[in-house]
C-alpha cells in the first residue's frame, strides 16, 4: 500500500547541476566517479532500493524482531537477511570504503543519496548497515594496521557488521556517567565488563560477527570524560589472523519494544569479561567516538531526508486519487462525484511543506556530504580545513533540522490520509512512528543545538557559520543583476544578515548569563536550518534557470516560492523567541512546575 | 511507569476562581452546583479516575481490543468491563444529563473537567462513554418522547452506549457522498442498508445494548447533504415499550489495526436490513448530527488537553528525578554525580511549552463548556444567543488547537525522556501515539480551520469574534490600572487589535479569490488560538491575584511570561504566511508534484 520510487532525477539535479560535483570530484582524486559513473550508481540503487528492500518495510514492523532468551539471539523479520546477501552482493556496503581495505572509494556525497534511499525504501533495515559506515571510519582513523586488516575488511565486504556502544542506563547524552569497565590482560587485550544499552543492531542475524565498538573506562582512568577508552569487542573472538574462534563473553540481554523501527533490533548489551583490543589512545575514547559519531549523525539526518520524501509520495498519490468535497473556487473535476484531495489549499500546503522541506534538506544534506569528500581528498589544505570547519558546522543542522522536520511531513502526509493515516494498512503511521527516534539517537535536538550553537559557533569563533555566510554573499554578489533571482536573493541576503545580527547578539548576551547558550540553542538551530534552506532553495532555482529544463525551472520556482512565503517566515518567531532570552525559562521554580 | 494525578487544584482555581461559575450556576438555574458539590465532583472524579481508568491505560495499550470474526463480537482488554460497571456504579454516566431522563444535571463545565480527567488517565476507555454523551445530546433535542423514553434513559444510566455512524470508506470529510439507504417499512421503521467504517465503540462487550446513530438517505432523497436523514438503530431490537429482542441485522465486520488507542474499538459496521428509527426530520439529518458532533468535537479538543496534561506531568517527574549533566550555570547538586534534567533550560522549554498549553487550554476549554451551560439553561434569551454564537466560534478553535498541542506537548514530553521515551516500558510513546489520532477524527485540523475561518468568521459575519474580542476589550479596559498586569494586557490588546485587522484583510481578499479561504484557514486558526490563549493567561494571571494565594499568583505570572515571550511570537509566522495568500500553494500544476 505503501510505495517507493527513488528520486534519482532530483539527486542527479542536486549532484551534477547544483552542487556541480563533476569537476570537483576530478580535482579531488575521485576521477572514476564521472557522470556516466553516478548515474549508474543511482540507477541501479534505485532498482535495489525500489525492488528489494521497500517491500519489506512494512512486513519488517509488522512482524519486528524476535528475541530468544535462552540463546540471546536475535532473529530479523522474514526477508531481511536475504536482502541483506543482495546488498552484499552488489557491492553496496564497500560503496565509499577505501580501495585498500577492498572498497570502491567512491565519493561519500554519492553515497549519501544512496543512503537517503535506504532509509526511505526501509529504514528500519537500514540500521544494519548503517553502524558499519561509522565503524569503519572509525577503524580507518583511529586503528592500528592488524586491526584494519582483521576487522576493517570484513565490514568493507559487509560479511560483519559494527556497532557504537556508548548509552548505559544511566547515561545517554552525558557520556561522562558511563561506568563499563576495561581491565588490561596479560595478553595486551582487555576484559570488558559492562552493561551497554539503546544498542542499535547489536545482536542479529544477517552477518557471522558483529564488531562492537564500545566505550569503557580503564582503571587508572582519570573521571568523566576525560577518562574514556574506546574498544573494539567482536561477538566472535577473532585472532590477529581474521581467524573466529569461540564466542566471546558478551550477549544480548533482551531487545526494547519500541514505538517504531520495529524491525530495527535495540539491544541491551551484557560485556561480562568480553575480551577487546584498545583503539586509539587510552582515555582519548571519545575523539575516536566522536569520528563514528559524525558519521552517524549526518547519516541519522539522512534518515530524516529518506522518510520526508517516502511519507510526501505517498502523500502525493493519495491526495490525487481520492475524492472528496468540491473545490472553492468551482468544481475541478464536474465529471467525478467530488474533486480530488490535491485541489485543495490547505492539502497543497501540507504536501508542499514536505516538498520543500525535502528537497532541500536533499542539497543540505549533500553538500555537507560533499565537504567530508572534500576534508579527506583535497589536495589543497586550506581547502580540508574549510571543509572541516564547514563540516562541523553543518552537521548538528543536519542531523536536527532533517529529523525533526521528518516528524513536521511525517504528520502532514499522515494528515492527508485522515483517518486512514491512521491505520496499519496505509503505512503512513509506520512513517510517523519510525520518524519520532530520529530526533533522539545520536544526540537529541537538545544536544546537536547546544553542539552547534555552544561549540561550533561560539566556542569555535563561528567558522563554519562564516564560511556558510560567505557561500550566500558570494552567491548573491554574482546574481545582484539576475532579474529572474531578485526575489528570492533580496530576502536572502537580508536574512543571511539579521542571522549574522542574531548570532552576536546571542555571543553578548552569553557573556552576561550562560544560561542563555541553552534558552537560545534549539530556537538559534531551526532559525539556521531555515536560512540554510532558503539559500539552498535560491540555489536551486538558479541551478534549475541555467539547465535549459523549462518545466524543472517553473516546478523549482513554485516550490521555492512557496518555500519563501510559507516556511522562512517561522524565523520570525523564532528569532523573537531567542530575544526573549533565558529569564521567562529560569524563573519557575523547580517545586512550582507542579500543579 | 506512567501515572497520572487529577489537577484538581488547578481546576478549582479555573471554575472557581477565574471563570466564577458559582454566580453563574446559580443565575442559570443550576443551584445544587454550588462550590461544595463542585469541589466535592472533582475530588471523587480524581479517585475514580486516578485509581481505576488510569492504571488500566497502558495494560489496555499493549492488550488492545480482541475481535472474533465467526461472531462479530469485541472483547475489550482486561479490567475494561469491570472499570466501566464502577463508572456506571459512580453515576458517572449521567453527570450532566437531565434529571428526568435519570441524570444529575450538573453544568457541562464541570462535566467537562471530569471528562479531562477520564482522557489523562485512560484516553482509549474514555472513547466508549464518549459518545454516548453526543447521543444524548441528539436524542434529548431531536428524539421523540418514545425514542428518549426507550434509548435516552438506559444511556444516561450508562447501561447502554451510544455511537455516531457517519464515515464510508468513500467519505469522511464529505458528507454529501454517503450511499447508506434507509427504506420505509410498512410499520413505520426502516431498513438500513450500507457500510459504515471508522465507528468508536461501534461494538464492545461493556454494556448490553448500544444505540446507533446512523446517518441514511430516504429513497427520494435529494442528492448531496441535503438528502441526509438520521436513525436510531440499536444492535439488539428495542420495542417502544424498551424490552429488548433479538440482534438487529448489523454485525461488526472487522476492526482496525491503528497506531494507538488500541483498546478503543474502531470498527467496520455493517448494516443488513437493519431495523431503525428516523430521528427529526427526513433530509435534516445533518441538522442532528450537528448536535452530537459539536459535543464530540468540544469533548476531542478535551481529550487534547488530558493528553498535554499526562504526559506534562510524567515528563516533569523524570526531569526532576533524571541525573545527566551539569547545569551551564555551575552545579545545581554537587553532591549528585550530575544535575537534574530540569535545570538545563531547554528541557524547561519543553516543559514550560506543556504547562502554558495545557493549563491555558483547560480555561478555554471550560469557558467553551460554560457557553454550552448558558445556552441551555440562560433564563436570558439575549445571553443565549451571544453563548452560542461563542460556542460556535470556540468549537472548532477547542478542537483543533488542543489536539495540534496535544501532538506537540506529548511530542516534547517523550523528548525529555531520550531513548526511553521512545520504548514502550515508560508510556510516553503510547501518549503521543493516541494523541495523533485527535486531530482527525471528529473533524480534522483542517476541517475545523474552515469551519473557523468559512463558516463562523466569514459566512457568520464574525459574531462569535465579536463576542470574544469584546471579552478581551472589556477585561483589558478595567485592567488598564492594574499595574501588576500591564505587562501582559499591552500586548493583549495590541494582539486583539490585529487579529481583527487579520481577519478583515483575509475577508477582503476571499472576495477576490475564494481560495484565499483555504489558503489562510489554518494558518488563522492558530492564530486564533494563540491569540485565546493569551486572554486566558492574562484572566488567570489576574484570578490569581485576586486569590490571595501568593505562590499560585508567582507560578501563573512566571508561565504567562513564558507564554507572552516564548508561544504567543508563533503568530508572527502564522501572520506571515496568511498575509502571503494563495498564490504560492494554488500555482504549482497538479503533475508537477511529482520529483
Amino acid at each position: 500500500m505503501n510505495s517507493y520510487k527513488a528520486p534519482v532525477k532530483d539527486m542527479r539535479f542536486a549532484l551534477l547541476d547544483v552542487l556541480d560535483v563533476e569537476p570537483i570530484y576530478q580535482r579531488i582524486g575521485a576521477e572514476q566517479a564521472t557522470r556516466d559513473i553516478i548515474e549508474a550508481v543511482l540507477e541501479e540503487g534505485a532498482r535495489f532500493n525500489e525492488s528489494v528492500l521497500a517491500p519489506l518495510n512494512q512486513s519488517g514492523d509488522q512482524e519486528g524482531c524476535h528475541f530468544d532468551k535462552a540463546t540471546g539471539k536475535v532473529t530479523t523479520p522474514k526477508g531481511f537477511k536475504e536482502a541483506y546477501a543482495q546488498f552484499v552482493e552488489g557491492g553496496w556496503p564497500g560503496l565509499t570504503a577505501p580501495e585498500q581495505f577492498g572498497g570502491q572509494h567512491l565519493p561519500e556525497s554519492l553515497g549519501a543519496a544512496i543512503k537517503e534511499m535506504i532509509d526511505a525504501a526501509n529504514l528500519a533495515w537500514g540500521n544494519y548497515p548503517l553502524l558499519s559506515h561509522g565503524a569503519t571510519e572509525a577503524l580507518k582513523h583511529h586503528g592500528e594496521d592488524w586491526q584494519q586488516e582483521v576487522f576493517l575488511k570484513p565490514i568493507v565486504e559487509g560479511r560483519w557488521t559494527g556497532t557504537m556502544c556508548l548509552t548505559e542506563p544511566h547515561c545517554g547524552s552525558d557520556l561522562g556517567l558511563l561506568k563499563t569497565r576495561a581491565e588490561p590482560q596479560a595478553d595486551g587485550t582487555y576484559a570488558i565488563h559492562g552493561t551497554k544499552i539503546f544498542i542499535t543492531a547489536g545482536e542479529h542475524d544477517l552477518t557471522e560477527n558483529i564488531v562492537h565498538l564500545v566505550l569503557a573506562r580503564l582503571p587508572d582512568a582519570p573521571p568523566g570524560t576525560k577518562g574514556i577508552s574506546l574498544f573494539i569487542v567482536p561477538k566472535i573472538r577473532t585472532a590477529k589472523d581474521g581467524t573466529l574462534g569461540e564466542p566471546n563473553a558478551l550477549r544480548c540481554g533482551s531487545i526494547e519494544h519500541k514505538m517504531g523501527i520495529h524491525a530495527s533490533a535495540t539491544c541491551v548489551m551484557n560485556f561480562d569479561g568480553a575480551e577487546g583490543y584498545l583503539i586509539g589512545q587510552p582515555n582519548k575514547g571519545l575523539n575516536a567516538m566522536f569520528t563514528m559519531m559524525n558519521t552517524a549523525r549526518l547519516a541519522v539526518g539522512i534518515q530524516g531526508l529518506g522518510l520526508i520524501d517516502r511519507a510526501y509520495q505517498n502523500a502525493l498519490a493519495y491526495s490525487r486519487d481520492r475524492l472528496q468535497m468540491r473545490s472553492l473556487s468551482g468544481s475541478k473535476r464536474p465529471d467525478k462525484p467530488a474533486d480530488p484531495l490535491i485541489v485543495h489549499p490547505d492539502i497543497r500546503r501540507m504536501l508542499l511543506t514536505c516538498k520543500a522541506l525535502g528537497d532541500g534538506s536533499r542539497l543540505l544534506a549533500l553538500h555537507a556530504a560533499l565537504q567530508v569528500d572534500l576534508l579527506e581528498r583535497s589536495p589543497d589544505e586550506a581547502e580540508r580545513k574549510k571543509a572541516d570547519e564547514l563540516l562541523g558546522f553543518l552537521t548538528p543542522i543536519v542531523k536536527a533540522c532533517l529529523t525533526e522536520w521528518s516528524v513536521e511531513c511525517t504528520y502532514h502526509a499522515l494528515q492527508c490520509f485522515g483517518g486512514h493515516g491512521y491505520v496499519q494498512e496505509w503505512g503512513m503511521e509506520q512513517l510517523a512512528r519510525d520518524a519520532r527516534i530520529t530526533t533522539i539517537y545520536e544526540g537529541t535536538t537538545g544536544i546537536q543545538a547546544l553542539d552547534l550553537l555552544g561549540r561550533k559557533v561560539i566556542q569555535l569563533q563561528g567558522a563554519g557559520l562564516k564560511h556558510f555566510l560567505g557561500l550566500i554573499v558570494e552567491f548573491c554578489s554574482a546574481q545582484t543583476k539576475n532579474a529572474e533571482l531578485v526575489e528570492f536573493v533580496a530576502p536572502l541576503a537580508q536574512a543571511a544578515q539579521d542571522w549574522q545580527q542574531l548570532t552576536m547578539d546571542i555571543g553578548k548576551r552569553l557573556m552576561e548569563n550562560p544560561e542563555e547558550l541553552g534558552a537560545a540553542s534549539v530556537d538559534y538551530l531551526f532559525y539556521s536550518g531555515y536560512v540554510t534552506l532558503a539559500y539552498w532553495w535560491t540555489r536551486a532555482v538558479e541551478a534549475a534557470d541555467r539547465s535549459g529544463d523549462k518545466a524543472l525551472a517553473e516546478q523549482k520556482r513554485a516550490v521555492a516560492r512557496f518555500y519563501f512565503q510559507r516556511i522562512l517566515p517561522r524565523t520570525l518567531s523564532h528569532a523573537s523567541a531567542i530575544r526573549s532570552g533565558a529569564a521567562s525559562l529560569m524563573a519557575l521554580p523547580e517545586e512550582a512546575f507542579a500543579a
